[in-house]
């Protein structure tokens, strides 16, 4: 039997736990870890547990509420970021990979702006996906969540609007609006394929009430694929050296 | 006797009430009003709330939530901006107003993205201040205020630092971050008196982790100064017709 296209969350478990361990193994002794959001990132955080269990010493900084949990259950030692010398690796999942870039499309959990700063404090961003998350331009499948204040939501969302996107404001249950970890409301903005993403990000950031949004661009160091052949890695390719 | 330099904050009080009453007078039956927060903008709640009482019907966004306890204890009917049809009108103060572009730098009051969303709303931005507010560049008095998530918080901070800015965390006590009415931090930035401001609030609101910042470009469009001779009105030059 051949494996057929991967889609179904039930039937990607296995490639996300191979992905995991393999990330896993990437932590060396003494490390400070960003741990992040959402499910795959939990397989890595047992995963870490696991080593911890075994002797290793590491330090890990989650990115939510309930990473933090889980991992202070499963005993590792936890430091706020900012009280964190720094971080020498961050390990998180992703909705979306850009298979040319390994740009990424964040934040259908909840967690983007703690995991964004994560991302951009840690020396090094590694991704854990299943093969059913790498895309050939972002925004293909999920729209872009953008973080806001709740103050006067509706001004940003006229704002997105404007550039083209249209806005959802996500609920916890009907009528009842998504909290995130910060207090803030998240709109998941329908922009089609994304043909130039550094730009819409900008353009994004720079609406007042916008605190951040799910494109994570030019932050991937390395990408950990399950695929049902094993895991494969793909690396960002660095700029030439001088000819 | 001829009035000296107005620096003294108890001797500019009566400068204040003569530009906040002036400011109330541009307010029209019926018309929906964005408060500001701060002691000037306390004054102009005050000159509505008399408005108010001698029977005209108006309603106020208000910016803070100080604002809005006053506003309400004094009568005057509330909206949240989200449900505001739309803000004919924000009065507001300001920590600096640059004489040439009346530019502004705001937020020692730390309600500035409050204040920025109803500014960005309103139709026509009004702004009120005594004469020792005016400078010649942004900057020259006081540090730019810039919110941010406290996760992380030092992120940011570092970030600042990059730009040429000298971050120094807000305070309510010894030891205990001043936090805003959204939850979050304030860094007051010294950058010097500012050349290029436009390129700076960029720069700064394009941060992971920033919310926004105490910059308010190209939103104003009168200023109402009370000074000792009596009350001047700066307007923003429109761009000229083509000849």
């Amino acid at each position: 039997m051949t494996p057929g296209p991967v889609r179904d969350r039930r039937s990607t478990g296995w490639l996300k736990r191979l992905a995991a361990a393999y990330a896993a193994e990437l932590v060396e002794p003494g490390m400070v870890v960003g741990l992040g959001s959402g499910s795959t990132a939990e397989l890595v955080i047992r995963e870490l547990a696991a080593r911890v269990r075994a002797g290793m010493a590491l330090t890990g900084v989650p990115t939510s509420r309930r990473s933090e949990r889980l991992a202070r259950r499963l005993g590792i030692s936890l430091l706020a970021p900012e009280q964190a010398p720094a971080i020498d690796l961050a390990i998180d999942g992703a909705d979306e990979v850009e298979r040319e870039t390994l740009n990424l499309l964040k934040g259908r959990g909840g967690a983007l702006v703690r995991e964004k700063l994560v991302a951009s404090l840690a020396r090094r961003l590694v991704i854990v996906v299943d093969v059913s998350k790498l895309v050939d331009r972002l925004g293909e499948r999920m729209p872009v969540p953008v973080e806001v204040v709740p103050f006067a939501w509706t001004g940003p969302a006229r704002e997105l609007e404007r550039l083209g996107g249209r806005p959802v404001l996500r609920v916890a249950a009907p009528g009842r609006p998504y909290r995130t970890d910060n207090g803030n409301l998240i709109l998941d903005v329908d922009f089609g394929p994304l043909d130039q993403p550094e730009a819409l990000a900008r353009e994004i950031k720079l609406i007042t009430g916008v605190v951040d949004h799910g494109l994570f661009l030019g932050l991937t160091d390395t990408v950990i694929v399950g695929e049902p052949a094993g895991v494969r890695v793909l690396r960002r390719e660095q700029p030439s050296p001088p000819a």
